[in-house]
């Protein structure tokens, strides 16, 4: 299934995606794309729904794809590549880092250079969402706590992530830095997460264009590691990190500004598109 | 006021202390100690209700004070002398980092050891409770966005921290490392928060012993200075740092075993009491 949430900011209503492409409400049978909802039991029940008995809605605005997140969390330098491209090395193990949850908006919304950024940059990365309670769990059980997959922007302001004072929170967590979505693509959809194209467009240049194949640690070893630090709940989302071509990665380095607009995709997660307005 | 949060863990209720000690019920009046509740409107509402009028209750268990926390935001090295004891210098602007909102847990609730863990330590800290929006304000502004203080133990795992690839993240959100209360004392209450003295014991032996006078950083200039990189929303806790004699400033090093018992106190703000189990 493709679950989407639909309406303005603040007032989303839970959908799906029929396939033919056409966005039908479940508000009739959940409440949101979030908690209970998604765990095994509540998208085996979603995906016994006829689709075509749900009422067929027009969308003017998707919002992230997933409520109630509690944790955002990053793994940093996840692809060799662009560790490289960095000037940083692969680390022996996942770097993990949070963005604030208040920073996540839809995925067609615009984003916002903080005052006094210099250097706001992109990165197209493949977000796993938990679906159930996770502690301590190993990698062969990892994917039972998975609900799905979805498209993320993990938006960086290079020198407040790395200019002032350590910790990358600072530099991650701005409002709209988490555009999120447009799906949420039920695992059982995505026959390999680690087999997956993703790109990213700044004015219609080609900046990155990778693939899940180089991630250095995958989804199934990333939750099975988180959980060993902290307990996972449905609707966390873990933004499993991005491939090269960043601004911070190109000669001379490129950043964003007003009226910029991004474009990026993953195989089979959809596409988003941002315009740059300053904040 | 002193709110407080009381019941079993998930069915916590809302209550207010009297001026006797006594806790009351505030159920008929707001559904939580979170969102419009704490904002400067809401706790006039309540500033306004006659205690003798509520339902007095016996409480078994406190919850953490405030409910609907989005972000869980700590202050690095806030304490000139904490930052000598740790061998780091004061940093020239605030260190910030991210504690998962899922390690939040009520006062008195055990405190687990994260399987794996050799170095769990203390951390004594006043948290700063945000009661309404707050985006890039001045410190002139800051208080007005602050509902009040509570008392935290930011309870921390060195290695996980400082020695399993950067960002502190991974130490400091291990489930049961933010016990959050007992109560959210109104900022009326709290005539400066600069001047608190703070305390925590491990086994009746005094080893934190300090006050918020000695933080580089104080609660206006914080409020104001998060709010350049993101929003604060109701309910966001801002945990200000720590002052020296956490287990990793001993000669030689103290850390936390099962069966420890911690108890800590900040002027004006109660006392908090955890048993260390191993998790």
């Amino acid at each position: 299934m493709k679950l989407v949430r639909y309406g303005p900011a603040g007032q989303e209503k839970p959908g799906l995606v029929d396939k033919d492409g056409k966005v039908r409400d479940l508000s009739a049978h959940i409440r949101d794309i979030a908690g209970e909802a998604i765990s095994p039991a509540g998208l085996k029940k979603l995906a016994s729904i006829d689709p075509a008995s749900l009422p067929e809605v027009t969308v003017d605005r998707y919002g992230a794809c997933v409520a109630g997140t509690g944790k955002f969390i990053c793994i940093g330098l996840n692809y060799s590549d662009h560790a490289a491209e960095t000037g940083a090395t692969v680390p022996p193990e996942p770097i993990i880092f949070m963005k604030a949850t208040s920073a996540i908006v839809g995925p067609n919304d615009d984003v916002e250079i903080p005052r006094g950024s210099l250097k706001t940059d992109w990165e197209v990365e493949l977000g796993v969402v938990i679906g159930k309670h996770t502690k301590y769990v190993s990698e062969d059980e990892a994917l039972d706590h998975v609900a799905g997959y979805c498209l993320i922007n993990d938006v960086s302001e290079r020198a407040f992530q790395a200019e002032r004072q350590g910790q990358w929170t600072k530099g991650k967590s701005c409002d709209t830095f988490g555009p999120t979505g447009p799906w949420l693509v039920t695992k059982d959809e995505v026959a390999d997460p680690q087999k997956l194209k993703m790109w990213l467009d700044v004015n219609g240049h080609r900046y990155q264009n990778g693939s899940t194949e180089t991630m250095v640690y995958g989804v199934k070893y990333l939750v099975s590691y988180l959980s060993q630090f902290m307990s996972l709940h449905p609707g966390d989302i873990i933004s499993t990190g991005t491939p090269p071509g960043v601004g911070l990665g190109q000669k001379p380095n490129i950043f964003l500004k007003a009226g910029d607009v991004m474009t990026l995709g993953i195989e089979g997660l959809g596409v988003q598109k941002q315009t740059v307005v300053q904040g």
